[in-house]
């Protein structure tokens, strides 16, 4: 698997929402940091960690052959040397049917190896579709 | 409002989870960072960005009254220079119940700033009670 180095979170993070879109699982797997540490979380499900675990569940995203479009709205960024943090708003669309899914709010963090940026967690959760300071009545914290 | 200056992420995280317990609103809002690029998801919750909506959040979250004990676990901690990522378990008992509720995914970052290490993001999500890749055939990637 050859593997792209990527200069910036930013690319690593085009070409994450590139592979799930392509439904490309060596590029989705080669952006992943090869490490124990990686987390991933799926909307509304367990967390995932460490890399073989991260591949397992890629592997059978896109076996599913749902084909997903993905527009990313709301991004904030906060950039330190080694780490990047993002959080975006997912907004998906499933190929097929014609309203789009409710939003899904994420958030990305990259980290900067010997290869470049890679993700380090991805943590992605349903937003209510109409997001305003009155859900917090319905919450645990 | 006096602040404390947590000199670790560790000492921040620990004061965070306190303050839920106590349901102390000074003790939790001297932890955020007082910035525009924070981000709060509550459980379930839309995002929360920047820190009066983080304030009127948590307000309004411990004026509800409910007592909740909280024990984290299966912690994964990368600290860089600046930034510090924590991906835990919340295991969370509301005062009152017998059961403890479904346990809680959650991704904390925190900054490092001049007056210490402070919060940057605190994104939570319910976990499924049974974790496992299998749980991957039913969401959405």
């Amino acid at each position: 698997m050859s593997r792209a180095t990527y200069t910036t979170p930013q690319d690593a993070e085009a070409a994450f929402y590139e592979a799930i879109e392509r439904a490309d699982l060596d590029a989705m797997l080669a952006i992943w940091a090869e490490d124990e540490e990686v987390v991933c979380v799926h909307p509304g499900g367990a967390r995932l960690t460490g890399f073989e675990q991260v591949r397992a569940s890629w592997t059978q995203i896109f076996n599913s052959r749902q084909r997903l479009q993905i527009r990313i709205s709301n991004a904030v960024y906060v950039q330190g040397m080694m780490l990047s943090i993002h959080s975006v708003h997912e907004n998906i669309t499933v190929v097929g049917e014609q309203a789009p899914r409710p939003p899904i709010v994420t958030t990305n963090v990259y980290i900067r190896t010997g290869g470049g940026w890679r993700m380090l967690v991805h943590h992605a959760s349903p937003a209510p579709q109409a997001p305003g300071p009155a859900e917090t009545s319905k919450i645990l914290h």
